[in-house]
């Protein structure tokens, strides 16, 4: 049997999966990875509550993760300075599975999302997946959003659910907290909208959290994960902060006992050792900025970047450059961005031979 | 904010987050676990393949779980004596997120799912959050499904998804190898129909596993679950057989990443200890072999049972005997099927309380 001769859905026939080219290469800069392996005390103290939680391994999951979500609201109630109670989070596989509950609950058929492309490409794949009507307006040319044409798509589209991707995934390009209050007011003008800020890399960004917006704000949701941050892609650990209402409402459409006993002990742990973690991020960010720099002296036109990653570019022939990059075992990410690639900031040696990559593949192909 | 105040999808509104009553009672005897905890050398293993894991957190987990799959493979083909490949086997987190990504590819808006109830809750659950349209045939009066009626069902409903629960969750009723045969030629011949036999509880069946119906049946799909018979609820580690092509097939559907590296490394050391886990299972088949008869023996009717767990009445008032059990500090489930209430098969120890607490409980509260 060939899958085209299966009864699949119409809207999925002749589609791949999601996901980027796994090559086996020495540098990996192309999944927006954490570098940092978790410091070897961490290691010891995940085996101990994972062995702990095996123990009642015969026993259901707490279906609440009562526990995991008071830490997490710990987090960030001490990150951003802004009080947030357990009540107010839900944490899931992945951000996806979060992003996929909230558009089961808040999008669906005969409903439509609104994203701001160049964009993660997972807020499309979910709405489609969902049943909800994708549309997306654009970014200006610097990949910032255009607060008239933002306002301009919301009045035509009338979104069901806002994503505001921010810093966004691949442009690194952070959102102004007056641009996200806009964009909230303009879409409940029209109607009760959900307004997800997706702040997967915000511990990596110049400017604040936008979690404080939340005051007030019933049907603003942040979304968060701890593979960027926290270096604990493998964990499979997203979350959102929200009013206690939307939590409420998430549980109606998430899975029962979604979330494995010892995911949830493993984040327990990791977020034992947030100051740990957090010091990566900071090397990162230092790094992500040298790249920045590196990359403009070579006379790239790069994106500015809150980001563990960096777009630059513009090339003429993208796909060229990437693998002349590869070639020299770097592998960073083509995006579709036309011109643009995107590269993750990794150790010191491994920016080091990006860099050198880049230098000698300019030599080969030059931008103009 | 109150839930009924947000925008959430109409068919959602009024509802109640889908699970079991969770109560602090000494016997818990509610949701169809495993009461043996893990041996502690699994547990050992589990905490020294999850730190091996750990390790490497910060990458993301291997998107298609070779190993994993493939150790799946391996348990099926020598429980089943019935070969499987690993490029048949999927995993998901749970069977229930392996049964939405079934629905996501094969049922969704205009399409319909058909089982025979009283059966899984999460069937239907399911179905409707992918917004598949759930349909449902009765079953005959000792929970069977009568093979007349269930044909007769197939042609009404044309189901695009037809489910086949062996054995069956709560009655614990299998279905013979002829009638799931009758099933799927049936629903074939109206239309291609993924047939789903979801075969969580098949260990503990009288009968053999109905995986080797696959052969030649590309359409067909046995869904199962380590949460039983591995005894690891707490994992969330469901899986499937069927053609390649279906495992390619879901894949358009699946969250990239969606099974983190500690679910693939605790379900991989578990699967090292299958021997000693089914040495758990016999006992409970014949622990729940002694509750149909020391039931029965209570003048009880009791109806047949292939799984952990066992369906008792008929009470006027199934309530206030679930009420009358607990209250001797037993907690067993009120499914909703009229007159009866189903218990898990525990410990030997387990299972004298329960007994001791119903027929405590039915001089309190005659039957008839």
């Amino acid at each position: 049997m060939n899958l085209d001769d299966l009864p699949v859905r119409d809207e999925l026939r002749g589609k791949s999966p999601y996901g980027a080219p796994q090559l086996d290469v020495p540098v990996l800069l192309n999944t927006n990875e954490n570098p940092y392996p978790l410091p070897e005390p961490l290691v010891r103290r995940i085996a101990e509550r994972v062995a702990e939680a095996a123990r009642h391994l015969n026993r259901y999951p707490d279906r609440d993760a009562v526990e995991l979500r008071e830490a997490l609201a710990g987090y960030l109630t001490s990150s951003t300075g802004h009080a947030v109670g357990r009540e107010q989070v839900w944490a899931a596989n992945g951000s996806n599975e979060i992003l996929q509950q909230l558009l089961q609950t808040f999008g669906g058929p005969g409903r439509t999302a609104l994203g701001f492309a160049p964009t993660y490409q997972m807020h499309d794949l979910i709405a489609r997946g969902t049943g909800t009507h994708w549309t997306q307006g654009p970014r200006g040319d610097d990949f910032t959003v255009d607060l008239d044409v933002a306002l301009a798509a919301i009045a035509v589209q009338r979104p069901d659910v806002l994503f505001v991707c921010s810093p966004n995934n691949p442009t690194g390009t952070a959102v102004p907290r007056e641009t996200v209050l806009a964009l909230y007011e303009a879409a409940q003008a029209v109607k009760p909208t959900i307004v997800i800020v997706d702040e997967a890399y915000t511990e990596f960004s110049h400017q604040p959290s936008l979690l404080p917006l939340l005051e007030g704000r019933p049907l603003l949701v942040v979304t968060r994960t701890m593979s960027k941050a926290f270096g604990a892609a493998g964990l499979r650990l997203g979350y959102l902060a929200a009013d206690p209402a939307v939590v409420d409402a998430v549980q109606l459409v998430r899975l029962p006992y979604h979330l494995s006993a010892v995911t949830q002990a493993t984040a327990l742990a990791a977020l034992e050792f947030t100051d740990t973690l957090l010091g990566y991020v900071e090397r990162l960010k230092a790094e992500r900025d040298r790249i920045v720099t590196e990359l403009r002296a070579l006379g790239l036109e790069v994106t500015d970047s809150d980001a563990n990653f960096v777009q630059f570019g513009v090339f003429p022939n993208s796909h060229a450059m990437w693998q002349a990059i590869l070639d020299k075992g770097v592998l960073v990410r083509d995006n579709g961005v036309p011109g643009r690639l995107r590269v993750t900031a990794g150790t010191p040696a491994e920016n080091d031979a990006f860099l050198d990559a880049v230098r000698t593949s300019l030599k080969e192909l030059p931008t103009s």
